[in-house]
């Protein structure tokens, strides 16, 4: 089925709402899940509201709290997100630590204690609208093994960085060290297609083709050892900084159970980026653009090109969402209105 | 033939030395140069010593200077190179950030108009062995297509990051998002042996496992479509933060004739790491290093392992080098001598 932004984002809000959300909260939690869909991220979507909401009724997900941040030093802000949302935390940390970049050039926030983050674009789309760059660092549970290894010892560590070009949108990267997405796995399994060749391997470590036996199994990092490589310092660097478990002793993004212990990494750099610069950055991304392709129909793109062609589409004409997940939402809405007197 | 550590170190030193390098700055340029040899990575090692010998003695390279900082703002650290030697400029740069990273938390210096850095281990590791954390980046010329295009367009865009781990040696990862690098290339042209299908096209953008084609075309990035957004973002974030020129713009890390314009980005990081995270590091290492291998025969690698083990037996063995690129240095040695009154 279809469904417009403004239906999607009033339905997510209410449910936070509902939950004792502050609106501002809400808005922002529904606005980020929202994003991922009309950008052609379900994993990212919707489908982890309803986890979300049963965290927030067993109190593992706290929908008011922004947070409790100190100063490090003058420019490492540390935060206890004290179980609120990725999304609220993460925002008001990086609001705190933008003054002090600009400022002094770079800072950096950690995180730790706060839910599931989301789409790491949201945050550094953010940082660039306030014309710095950033880069952003999330780990997560075990779920990609090492190049040359079987077993799920990593996270899919994804990163994002963006960097604000004047009078254009800012360039935007944000993706996972995995080949793929768990998210992704799970929905071929759903649909019963087969896996490339590469992308996973089973519980017992061997190498499968099988979605559904690649769920309790392993993910390959991308490109091989250097992804690995990539992955491997993530991991470590946020665990460095942020003081939070390895891969393996991190729960809470994918169940309802525990409470949600990964970390979060934000720098943000004041460059001094001058006009002059700007107008050269959009030039050099165009010339890519029109670079001789590959293939003749398939132009060469610039990371992020795809994600706001479909972020555009979609706000015209709505995205696809599952029925399934579409009625519960709909009967989470409905059991609220029957708990209300 | 064999040569050792000691009298490659010796070679290379006097070299620099006779064309008016102060010893420090000989031995620390030699020293870089020697590492990379060892630690099996010929293509930054002294190979590029001729040519940076014709850089000094035209006037591209100054061997004296250590560059000229200053702070841009409290804890950005901006360095004209004053075209001086690389690893001269940079590890001065890095010593000055240091002491404001370890007040404030993090600092960053961004370097313009110093010569090609070699290995970006080296510094990751000095800031490693000051127990903080490091990241690195440099650009280069155009040598790298981006995915689905056919045009060399992006620098080989190498990222190294350090972590440092108490009662062990630092993590330490270094690496090009080119899926090879043209030094391997140019070895591969030399000994006329094929590429592997993928890694290259020819000058008219055609794919081609003809390593002397591909010296004229342009390499793939890493991990397709991931590696070369990941590759695109260094080169944007070194021209923003550096503010130097993009790829196409970029000269003087593989020639004798123009003055270098590549830029040169650290970013040096506080964690206040304690001594439990340090030793939970080495375990978690550890156990990757100890799970399930794919092939039985070959245990799971942390990165970082083969350089170390290189290393290590090159100290003791020395290692080999090539007996044309030998005479070519004693040649240079011997000018020297003539020259002398």
């Amino acid at each position: 089925m279809k469904i417009t932004e403004a239906e999607a984002t009033a339905l997510a809000t209410g449910l936070l709402c509902d939950r004792g959300a502050p609106p501002a909260h809400a808005v922002l939690q529904a606005k980020v899940l929202v994003d991922a869909e009309m950008k052609g991220h379900p994993s990212h979507g919707l489908q982890r509201l309803p986890r979300l909401i049963r965290r927030i009724e067993k109190g593992l997900a706290d929908p008011a709290t922004t947070g409790s941040g100190q100063w490090q030093s003058s420019s490492f802000f540390s935060v206890d997100g004290a179980r609120g949302l990725g999304p609220v935390v993460a925002d008001h940390a990086i609001a705190t630590a933008i003054p002090r970049a600009r400022e002094t050039g770079i800072a950096i926030a950690a995180i730790h204690n706060a839910n599931h983050l989301g789409m790491l674009a949201h945050y550094v789309e953010g940082i660039a609208e306030a014309g710095l760059i950033g880069i952003a660092l999330s780990s997560s549970e075990a779920l990609v093994h090492p190049f040359g290894g079987t077993r799920a010892l990593l996270g899919t560590n994804p990163v994002a960085m963006s960097i604000p070009v004047e009078g254009a949108a800012p360039f935007v990267v944000d993706l996972a060290t995995s080949i793929v997405s768990m998210g992704k796995v799970h929905h071929y399994a759903a649909t019963g297609a087969a896996l490339e060749p590469g992308w996973a391997k089973d519980e017992s470590g061997q190498p499968t083709i099988d979605a559904g036996l690649a769920r309790a199994g392993s993910l390959a990092p991308f490109g091989g050892a250097k992804g690995y490589a990539l992955g491997l310092s993530f991991e470590l660097l946020i665990a460095a900084i942020a003081g939070t478990p390895f891969a393996p002793g991190i729960s809470g993004t994918l169940d309802a159970e525990h409470p949600c212990n990964k970390g979060d990494v934000f720098i943000i750099i004041n460059a001094g980026t001058d006009r002059q610069n700007a107008s050269r950055f959009a030039a050099y991304l165009d010339a890519i653009r029109h670079s001789a392709p590959e293939q003749p129909a398939a132009p060469v793109r610039v990371p992020g090109d795809g994600a706001r062609d479909r972020m555009t589409a979609a706000r015209l004409q709505g995205f696809t969402l599952d029925p399934a997940l579409h009625r519960q939402l709909l009967s989470l809405s409905t059991q609220t209105a029957q708990a209300q007197p």
